[in-house]
């Protein structure tokens, strides 16, 4: 059965059995400095010669929230999207951010247009404290329509070995604080388009247009991580992108656990409750597509909520560790009541 | 005045100008940590709490050569263009790849193809001792064409800052050693597509097809220039990418140097005879464009070439250094005679 994403054009059967092929590919040889696996958040390489630490890496997207951006020639937002994304991919391992390369794929390149994207990845390595150390600009006629255009980046950074999160820590009774997302960030756009129109950008959505509400920058939790970290025992951490609570928090709990998220105590953005409505989505569909305002995630003792919600605004306690038996799902919302 | 290239889609001028847009970028601010620029083959990050080495990042794309790897439905071998030329670029600073990660895109995901396309990068950078860590692949309705897709890459590499090659200590006689080119690598496509037509694809050239020809990957000089500077004093190294001999060696120059390249000492691949022959490609378009059949170059003291050329099979010297007064060109190539 199709559901209502495949129908938005976006397969995700597809990319889980690419994910599938991917694998083979590491059983078959992994370099032997090279720590966790393809299908984290980000890679982890032991650095040569430096026994306590590894370098992380991740590579993403911005997916089709820039046909929204090209669409509206808003160009300097989507480099944000795709630092600040990439910041929190690597993140969730305790990483410092060092430095970041962009790749961005042109029909036909407008230098101006080039340098609007650029200087938005330039403006968010810099609030990152991230160097911008590179990039590619690739002008590819027949590849690209003349007015398209792709971007991605890659993020390297640097943890302390022993001081990463370890799932194996999390127990029943810790709490799950959540971080407030401000719209889709960068995933459910092909979903978003095709319930939304583009005619329908530049008309009043809230206080502001659907073209607003759509373009809102993807934050990095940088900031309120580490604020968090300084007064609280982090377990383990959560980036809540494509695949939502329902598929990337399961990565952050032992086996034995459920993470059972509580609706009510968390408000869910205005335009993801417009497109939940009319995509006319289930429960498991919004949950698993979207982050339904749920941007980041971070597991705690009980005792140190108090001053984890303390140390960064916005943060709430959004569901709790509960343990598990038998093959329950791993990853539990209870709806808002109706 | 147009130039060839210019005609094929590809406008090197607009990409000069977003470069210009990107240094002032860099101008406003540079993270602390970064040596180097930009502009160059690759960016150097000095690694924290270690004051002797530098990461080095480098990201790269195929450009239009997936054009014609889709045209024949052969995915398994872009993989290897890709991590051989992001090798290449971060081998010129002397580096040892550590780690790939890559970026997929596709108008609709195809797991078989995907997992070819993986398969080749894998492959390749097992071939590199370089580590996959990881990657993205992105189904992007809307952006790309149903049966087009894009790939592109990031590696990561570590080098030892005194151990770095210096233009500094290039002087007037020294050689320059090139090794040879296999055919286009991954640059000049736009054009060779221009004048090559899709259905001539299949037909014979030389002892295969132009297809054949065409898709040639591009090697990894990896082990050639591990082998020459074990025996060598090679002073600095240019990758021979876009831009040609005539503007990837100068920054490999000091200031009053002209390198003088002998075109009689090297063979020109036949697929790129072809194509300067049907695009009628004058003499500085063609070592603009095209590698001309030297694919990297390492420049030594006379002294030490026949240890350098005993080390790595299809080296020879392709031209010497030469004073530069004025301000005569910094790159000269003389044309095969008559």
């Amino acid at each position: 059965m199709k559901d209502a994403y495949a129908q938005a054009g976006v397969d995700i059967d597809a990319g889980n059995r690419a994910v599938q092929h991917y694998r083979e590919l590491t059983e078959s040889w992994t370099h032997p400095d090279q720590l966790g696996s393809l299908g984290g958040f980000s890679g982890l390489f032991r650095l040569p010669g430096d026994g306590g630490r590894a370098l992380v890496g991740s590579t993403d997207g911005v997916g089709t929230k820039i046909l929204i951006a090209a669409r509206l020639a808003r160009y300097d937002t989507v480099g944000a999207d795709l630092v600040n994304h990439c910041v929190n991919d690597i993140l969730v391992t305790g990483a410092d951010p060092l430095f970041f390369l962009d790749y961005l794929a042109v029909g036909k390149l407008d230098p101006q247009v080039a340098a609007h994207v650029v200087s938005g990845v330039h403006r968010a390595c810099r609030a990152n404290g991230c160097a911008l150390l590179g990039g590619e600009t690739a002008e590819m006629p027949g590849v690209y329509r003349e007015d398209h255009f792709d971007l991605a980046g890659t993020i390297v950074g640097i943890v302390e070995l022993n001081a990463m999160p370890d799932p194996n820590r999390v127990q029943p009774g810790d709490a799950i604080v959540g971080l407030p997302a401000v719209g889709l960030h960068t995933n459910g756009y092909s979903l978003a388009r095709s319930v939304i129109a583009e005619d329908e950008y530049d008309e009043a959505f809230g206080d502001a247009t659907f073209g607003d509400a759509l373009l809102a920058p993807h934050p990095s939790y940088l900031e309120p991580v580490r604020a968090i970290r300084r007064v609280a025992d982090v377990k383990t951490m959560a980036h809540i992108t494509g695949g939502g609570l329902l598929e990337n928090v399961p990565r952050t709990l032992p086996e034995r656990a459920v993470a059972v998220f509580e609706q009510t105590r968390w408000e869910v953005p205005a335009i993801m409750a417009e497109i939940v409505r009319r995509a006319d989505l289930s429960h498991a569909e919004r949950y698993r597509t979207l982050n339904m305002g749920v941007g980041y995630t971070l597991i705690v003792p009980i005792a140190d909520v108090d001053a984890a919600l303390g140390a960064a605004p916005g943060a709430r306690v959004v569901g709790f560790v509960q343990p598990r038996s038998g093959d329950e799902p791993r990853v539990v919302v209870r709806a808002a009541r109706g």
